[in-house]
């Protein structure tokens, strides 16, 4: 069974590692939000792709939830001591992929090509690919200004309530997103922030229509548990921008795209324009990732 | 008594480490090499300002002869496990400078502007300048080929006999440098590799100018003991390209150049075109390089 799965950073990453124990992992392709990409220190980072790559390489740091096991912070210690751009907690371990990637991309590799390149040395079986790679980035809209979505999620402690958000570029889907999409069997949209993972990835509009267009099941998971997210700030964004935090509220931001939502069961009941498949969401573990995974490419079968 | 010193750097690193101790370090101005700087994993890596740095700011690694003391080396790690650039030793703490310089100079600040702000973002007090802010690079000639300085002297471990020196890029002096030699009482030249550290200063035409032209003693401390290197290929390179590794043939080097020369205890005797000054001139620790440096201002008062 061929799966695409559009993904954010943790969570979506978290729920790969999941859909990767569930079936073959050559048959999964995940297509990763670039939104939020940045420059920092003259260096091209990918918060979301590194993050999916490094939880399907097993290298991951489990607590924190982003960057890898047994981090160490020397450089950005430098960095710091001389002024330097230290908002952004780079380790020592992820610089060195940031590093390898930065040169490829100034030498003109795509994306894609490098994100392959550096899943394959990390012995991931699985695809990963950028939704593009053209530059596209998120803006959020907030009563205090517009930010990048860097700038307002880390700097700013995505402290401000948002208005709205935009997506800035004018992106086509990478090589390989589109067949991925067409050759699925189903397509799952991870629990990941509706807003600022998975629309940026919508905002490629070859991928939007290609998901309009589907002729497989498509199935999102919600990210909320009990209309709370589990990390981050879905849950005041869905208040504040869809009127609510039940499943209408997320199901309502993929309109016309899935055929399902996957809920926890301390989600509200109440009228779903989709299907609704209730199950434990919270993915504690590997074991409860599978099967949240399972769950779902049952809902696609 | 203010002192303009041309270096290179781990050895006129040790020695403007004893120069700031022998007198006010706000009366010093290092002038560094840059012929050996090189563009690594897209980062600008200038290693001899950066020896003289780490050594004036207390952080430099003793044992090791260059980089920084306690330093690591998670990221190389990973830079190696994606087949990365990694034929350069770059330490986590060292990155940290590299990444800060390298986005500046990007930002169009000039080396020397970069360098002056970073030395004093660590403390140091001496003023440290590169020889120039344009590009100047050393090229080094062997029977095996012609190769830029850092491929020849890491890469390929500087096995291969030197032929020949050439320096590329017509550049001039860096703000700072040309007043530093006007206004010193004493122009010092350290005891670094004749061709490959001090030469490449001396290919900016305006300090070669500048020396010819000083009103002041110059005085160069030899990099030999007993005609052999502390450390490194200089006595292989005097032996093939000035044909021995005496006091005259470090000397002749430096033709037109200097006053004085500073030899060990151990060097031979015979006749030398300048004066001769005799001394114990390893550096085994700072009161040694204390000592040196005193004897060599001894000679130019």
């Amino acid at each position: 069974m061929k799966v695409a799965l559009l993904s954010g950073g943790v969570g979506g990453a978290r729920f790969a590692c999941g859909l990767v124990n569930a079936v073959d992992p050559g048959d999964v392709t995940v297509i990763g939000n670039v939104g939020d990409d940045l420059d920092v220190l003259g260096l091209a980072v990918s918060p979301d792709l590194d993050s999916i790559l490094y939880a399907l390489a097993g290298l991951h740091d489990e607590e924190r939830g982003w960057g890898r096991a047994g981090e160490t912070w020397e450089a950005l210690g430098t960095v710091s001591a001389l002024s330097g751009e230290d908002w952004f907690r780079l380790g020592d371990r992820d610089l060195g992929l940031h590093l390898v990637r930065s040169q490829a991309l100034r030498a003109g590799e795509p994306l894609s090509t490098v994100t392959m390149r550096l899943a394959r040395a990390l012995g991931v079986e699985a695809t990963i690919l950028p939704a593009t790679d053209d530059r596209l980035r998120t803006w959020i809209d907030t009563p205090a200004g517009s930010f990048p979505f860097q700038e307002w999620f880390v700097a700013r402690g995505h402290r401000d309530e948002v208005d709205g958000v935009r997506f800035e570029g004018d992106a086509a889907p990478a090589p390989g997103v589109l067949e991925a999409l067409a050759e699925a069997d189903a397509i799952v949209i991870a629990p990941s922030n509706p807003y600022v993972s998975i629309w940026p990835i919508l905002a490629v509009e070859e991928i939007r229509a290609a998901l309009i267009a589907r002729r497989v099941p498509c199935v999102a998971v919600s990210p909320l548990v009990g209309g709370r997210a589990v990390k981050g700030p879905a849950d005041r964004m869905l208040a504040r921008m869809a009127g609510g935090t039940g499943p209408e509220h997320v199901a309502a931001c993929y309109a016309g795209l899935i055929d399902a939502l996957v809920v926890d069961e301390s989600d509200p009941a109440g009228p779903l324009a989709v299907r609704r498949i209730v199950t434990q969401t919270l993915m504690t573990d590997l074991d409860a990732s599978r099967r949240l995974a399972e769950t779902v490419l049952g809902a696609a079968a």
